[in-house]
């Protein structure tokens, strides 16, 4: 049966900084994502519509470093981009859950690496313009292996490169993931490492 | 009127690596994003959906270093995180138009300064995982002061801060902005800056 038209739910407009948000309705919702539509205000006085991208999972990436200096890499077509992507070991770690265990778990789930040491390199926001999408990158030491239990709509797989054939991955447009490029350089700051 | 249900278009399935796309609805869409819903077939086999965020502009963001190596920040309120940014002059570029054309605007635009050498630092992929964004981040230098021209929606502040000043305010999470994180990082890899 056809959906009937639905009266408008009150809304009480609220200042988002300088913006002002007048009407908000979800446009469409699937478990990973929320489309919000917005009726707005904008800096300068003007109507304007803003639609946000809301995210079920913050962004969890970890720089994982073996005993010699070499980055672990997770190889995976991306159906997004319909393009394969080499990155850091990556995965969404639900808002209500500590980041650190959501970095664990993926860093094991993806390579079967366990980490000795974890700490938090860096938080972030993503695409912020138009999403609310956060996230951190760790950096995980003390490797201990064990074996991988990638998610079935994973088809992965694993390599080690060293920190320089990563950078030149990066110049090369071979490595594209924005995390992969700002975790592993703000790492290579760190280390003090320069080329 | 209620909007009558329709028949499903007809739709080829395609084969995107290991995916395979079995139809397709737009399920919002707006000037500057789409969703496309897709059902799909996971690489495992087992079915599933998709929710794929079309952009319809690359990002592009530059890093622009002065003359006594201080860098260019740019600072506005982020609708959709309800959050103060300080971020690098940033901006949408159409698909369709010259990346390096879209950098020295939103520089221009948003700072006032001209950029009398540019280059291109790398090219990313945002948020893979659930959407197509894609973007590059550039590297502009002999700066020329001119006047701002921000659009109305744009309510900015600009400001000179050091490479510490920036790296230093990344590791307290105050600058938190994904790719200000990456081109500032890769920028001090490449300039041999260490901490």
């Amino acid at each position: 049966m056809p959906e009937l038209p639905q009266p408008p739910e009150p809304f009480e407009p609220v200042d988002v900084g300088p913006w002002r948000r007048r009407s908000r309705r979800v446009a469409y919702e699937n478990p990973w994502i929320r489309i919000d539509h917005d009726e707005v205000v904008r800096p300068d006085g003007s109507p304007g519509i803003y639609g946000v991208i809301h995210f079920s999972n913050a962004a969890i990436g970890v720089v994982a470093v073996g005993g010699d200096g070499r980055i672990l890499l997770v190889g995976q077509h991306r159906y997004p981009l319909d393009r394969y992507s080499w990155e850091l070991p990556e995965g969404g770690s639900p808002l209500d859950e500590e980041p650190e265990e959501g970095a664990r778990r993926e860093l094991a789930e993806e390579t079967g690496y366990e980490a000795g040491s974890i700490r938090e390199l860096f938080r972030f926001s993503l695409s912020n313009s138009v999403s609310d999408e956060i996230g951190v990158i760790y950096l995980a030491t003390e490797l201990v292996e064990g074996e991988a239990h990638p998610e079935p709509t994973e088809d992965l797989t694993v390599r080690w490169a060293t920190l320089d054939e990563v950078l030149a991955e990066i110049d090369a447009g071979d490595i594209h993931d924005l995390m992969t490029i700002a975790g592993v350089s703000r790492y290579a700051v760190e280390a003090r490492v320069t080329r």
